[in-house]
């Protein structure tokens, strides 16, 4: 059977969900008080999931130090006290929606961890909403 | 690949784990501290789990405002500030036990949201013991 | 300087906010849904501070196994899985809000605890509200 | 003896710490990565206290409903889904800094209940990160 | 459909990851401070899961006391306030990883917990890291 | 009126509670399960509260990075995946109780952190137990 490692991290930054070709008042119609012009932000809980067999010779699946490494350079590095729409690659088109950046963060990691390896993403936006891709 | 999205509420409310045919002793027997007559309570934590795929418009499996409305509307209002087994429909003879209380939740959800979307009821009575249903 | 000992515990009640001299009405303009006839619940924390010297021959303030077991025997064995109005002694006519709880627990250990120590009581109902006595 | 009442609640805002008489280099240099341009954002917990007598009529210190109706009218609703620094009147010059943010609420809230009460103001940045005003 | 039941519990443990046949340098390298030859430790977090039908005359998946029981009896009284690698049957060779320890305890429960039953186990190590055994 | 700041960081450590001119029996009789001879570790959480004026220019107390490379280098470093006992030279004869630990660390940062701020330390042993130095 396999075992599944768990690391959690954190992020903070600022967002605004809209879409460029809507109004102001359409967004609000559509994204509520996310759609907020001057942007707002969140404490980003991050726990990547990793699927695999524990190596008999360590008892690891994969090395913990390695795993939160991969996670603050290429996320938190990346993510943390930025504007999600305005300071990176990811969100200049795509709505930075829980849902988006957890498929986002999937597709950064995916190709730094081991194909035989599953991976998952859940992101918490606040205590209250959170996400998990794939499901 | 599906996202699994989550929201997490409250309510406060009193409840008794007992059976009426049995008498006050054997009901202690059988369900504990939890079968005290003048019913004791709890916080109870509600997440609700909603599958499904990620609209490429919005960003959004399905629109937390919408799902916490329901939430609102359909359990809390229900449910918060009130006794299970006295002043709902539900635990007049089914036992108000965290197992019994997910599915009902999940039963009187189920038809509030769209049949694409797959749903999961997290339940926590204390913040040591809870259940999810379906598992 | 002193040093403060604090011991985290919980108990599970059921409760009802009102007076016995206001009709169902007036309790409920009074108290709001906290007054609903058939009583709600709470999973309440407690949290008891010890304030005093650290005997230097054990390096305890007090011995946490021995303030444990007080708060076992005199608060969660009286309280917990319990209705606070029908079966204590303590909320005949007083009405058991966070407030008046707290205030209980702190008469009913102040006797059991050596006078040469402060004593404070920190009672949650929710994770939202909460109280401390003394101030 | 005097009873302290606490009442929680969130909103989620995004801020920027920097002097605008300071080139972006020399902010960087003060503020570190809370300096950066295009701002950053944080869940912050709010956590408010109101200390006084506890009412023998009621039991309470000061009804908890009220309490989260003034948080929630001037405080949430001002800063939440907000840019500090753009979308409010208080930190046109002054720093959004936890203490600042911390200070501006009390100053909100102290007019607004009444000068029997004493009033403190907690507030969390992000878990790690904290203050209290007055301390 | 199914419902998963969960019970959370604690044990406070010193370990060492290491091979007895390196030396304390390789050891280093490969295990990191979690090498340190003297021992560190942890607040371990335990959840066990038990996934099943809700037996109709109950309203339990399988009685949490009695859970609860076994979980202290063959997991708490064995490892808590324990060194695993010296005070254990289990560790003397098999390095006391979060995944090792997880995979250890779901052994010596699968057979206290009737066939019927699915058995998950969730052990944190720290707030951080964690692991689910079966993944 | 002045500020609290707070910072919150972590520590995993090994640690026994005993005295070297008792017997393990005796060591046993006055402190229970934590005098277990080959040591038991915890997730030691600690609390660095500053007090002071804050500044009108930065809207600091105190630079919280100044402050996190403080406990970071004198506490963190010392303390971190060691056995508290063997390992550091302050528990050589001190019982690493809650309180003697809070204590020192109290007297690590007090020279470090300018005479014009008060300090205090919390530590959390496990989330049940934790302490106040000074009260």
């Amino acid at each position: 059977m396999k075992t599944a490692i768990y690391r959690k991290s954190n992020f903070c930054s600022a967002h605004r969900l809209y879409r460029k070709e809507f109004s102001d008042e359409q967004n609000l119609a559509i994204f509520g008080k996310c759609s907020s012009p001057n942007y707002h932000g969140h404490n980003y809980t991050l726990i990547v999931k990793v699927v695999g067999e524990t190596d008999p010779e360590t008892g690891f699946v994969i090395d913990m130090k390695i795993l939160a490494q991969l996670i603050k350079e290429h996320v938190e590095d990346k993510f943390d006290h930025k504007n999600l729409n305005l300071d990176t690659e990811y969100f200049k088109t795509l709505n930075p929606t829980a849902e988006n950046i957890a498929k986002i963060i999937y597709e950064i990691l995916r190709p730094k961890i081991d194909a035989r390896f599953e991976l998952g993403i859940r992101l918490y936006e606040t205590e209250k909403n959170f996400v998990d891709y794939p499901a």
